[in-house]
């Protein structure tokens, strides 16, 4: 039951020059289902990438993080997350990226794995070996959606976001996909994101250009708070399309990554485990970014606040709390104000006296609404995207497993 | 449907002497329910208190941490917070004080105020005051377990804790109520707790005890992870039985005062807002205290670990991927132990060999267990107790005011 999301349709997500993907079913969790997905890039392309920043890191992870440099292949396989698993975990993700290796002829460092499902589970190698023909075989620039299909778990609907931006020596695409609906509160990067552009691009200012992308689209949503072990975002550059080099190109180019990452980041939410809402939460007039967001994940992460906007009970002194938890030194809680999209709601740090409850349900009852904060002590600002807490949100993660 | 926890009979909860309380249904937020406490107590008291440190601190709080030296009485009223009602809100609290001081004979400044129920709302100061008398006609020593129902909101069970130390000069009696079951990550104190004893302490020893006692008992358990604007304990020494003065007497007072504390929070958990289970999060072997306490709370906060509770699903990877989320530097993910009970899940950071995962699901099905956390990197440890996140949360807190 996704908030405003439909899937794309399969024109609307664009073939990047340089870039194949192929698709398996190898029976690694469920028969039957999509569940393995091989990406071949040309040479030249370069690569960079933004990982989980959880102690528990899976072994993919691991790996994927130390080859980001020089990549000719990707390989995703869902239903086991191949973390919590130690030694043996690295020794089977290498296992898996040799295979590619040998069937595509390129080095094994050349391959970078990832894997996502469940935790703590032996990753089953020989299935997903096996299945590494069926993909290979699929290899198509035009499989975009069929690999946002793929790389799915309690997701409901695939996410894949394309687009176009004018450079100097020509028109560029970009064309990204994602996963992950639970476990969300990336701290480097969300779930899986893949994203890729025909531009060329150096590798420095790609590494760059993706750590900025990365804060500004999946390190600002949050479903549930738990930063999962396997996020990893990794950003292709396969230099077949216009070269971006001066200083407007490279910014032009951000821009565009930008937008089809925060497409990304939203749909997540959107799609996020039992979501009713889609929830932005803007703080302004902080004294940092650090701060307003702070604030703002304070209000994201807060159970109380998160049951209230599923009730559309404009239960908002919850939200006064929140921030009051949020661990700002020396806020004063007498000069904040509150809004529920245009509704004034606490002007002061009180009840503002023209509020009416009518039009706190009012806004609480759409699917989409802004709550934002004002703190009065400086002109930084931030923005969340988050979605609220319903009894499906329990029921998924309760019987995810079984 | 509370963990594991009765009422206590009226005769197991004994009365303090040199204190009396009085009970009235004063209708604040629906008509026919105690709603109304006034307790008070002998000159010569002493009183001590530790108050939340949400920056919305609720008005009765910020009166109540004013005046917790020269103490002749307190009064609580459930149905409303006064929190985040701004000055307005200090001017009725005070009023309510005031109702008292008349009624009673003393100064306002000698009133302490506490409010619990809907934040943001006016209090409705006629009301409250209208019912004053009511409270005092019925002003004795031995309603400690009307008064632990007055305070109620969304408890179910009444807690109230009483046992006899041994001192010196004689048998001292310790009884303490307190109310709370969400909005429960106390960051000083809990929701509501006020202890009594009949010892006589100065004022300076027991406000150092109630520190301590404190961060042992409710500064160590969490439901929601949600911090609330009216958290206050207030711990009172009549002096009307023997007086601890020796470092032994202030010792045996401070470990009864402990496990009376402890037992209260600790029943708070056991009635946490849908819990169906009662958890102890034990963290061993970590450099300091404070660090296994955040190893702790990323457990005991993590909804998907808290789903996973509900669930009686060892999907225990989910507390792996919590601990390695608690942002402790240098921690070396690899060397993490992990029991459930006496239950060897994870050695080393990963799943141990022996560890079957019927044996997991034998331990979460009980109502009570043990999560227990080797860190391998130091020599303190730290306890949290939690409950798990079920439906009942949600529809709890979705449908708190209508």
């Amino acid at each position: 039951m996704a908030v405003n999301l439909l899937p794309p349709e399969a024109e609307e997500v664009l073939a990047v020059a340089g870039l194949e993907l192929g698709i398996a079913r190898a029976g690694i969790k469920k028969p039957g289902r999509k569940d393995l997905l091989v990406m071949r890039v040309a040479g030249g392309t370069t690569a960079a990438g933004v990982f989980t920043k959880n102690r528990f890191c899976a072994a993919p992870v691991i790996l994927a993080k130390r080859r980001v440099g020089d990549v000719r292949s990707l390989v995703v396989n869902t239903g086991n997350a191949n973390a919590g698993t130690g030694a043996d975990g690295l020794k089977r993700a290498d296992q898996v990226c040799r295979g590619v290796a040998k069937l595509l002829g390129c080095n094994t460092e050349q391959v970078l794995p990832f894997s996502t499902g469940v935790i703590m589970e032996p990753l089953p190698v020989e299935r997903i070996v096996a299945g590494l023909g069926e993909a290979i075989a699929d290899l198509k620039a035009a499989n975009w959606l069929s690999a946002a299909e793929a790389i799915m778990t309690t997701d409901t609907v695939a996410k894949a976001v394309s687009l176009k931006v004018k450079l100097a020596g020509g028109v560029a695409t970009i064309t990204g996909i994602a996963k992950g609906a639970g476990m969300i509160r990336p701290d480097m990067a969300t779930m899986l994101a893949f994203m890729a552009t025909d531009a060329g691009v150096k590798r420095a200012d790609l590494q760059r250009m993706t750590k900025r992308v990365a804060d500004r689209s999946f390190n600002s949503v949050t479903v549930d708070g738990d930063t999962s072990t396997n996020d990893a975002f990794v950003c292709l550059a396969t230099g077949k399309g216009p070269v971006a080099r001066s200083g407007k190109d490279l910014k032009s180019l951000e821009v565009g990554i930008t937008e089809v990452a925060q497409k990304l980041a939203q749909a997540i939410i959107r799609d996020g485990e039992g979501a009713t809402k889609f929830v932005t939460v803007r703080v302004e007039q902080g004294r940092s970014e650090a701060e307003c967001r702070r604030v703002a994940y304070a209000i994201a992460h807060s159970p109380l606040v998160k049951t209230a906007f599923f009730a559309s009970d404009p239960n908002l002194g919850r939200i006064l709390s929140a921030i009051g938890n949020a661990g700002i030194a020396g806020l004063d809680a007498s000069k904040v104000d509150l809004y529920l999209d245009e509704v004034l709601v606490a002007r002061a740090g009180a009840r503002s006296s023209g509020y009416r409850e009518e039009q706190g349900i009012a806004a609480m009852k759409k699917p989409e609404f802004l709550v934002r904060v004002l703190l009065h002590r400086g002109r930084a600002a931030a923005t969340v995207w988050t979605c609220d807490l319903s009894y499906d949100y329990v029921k998924i993660n309760a019987e995810y497993r079984t």
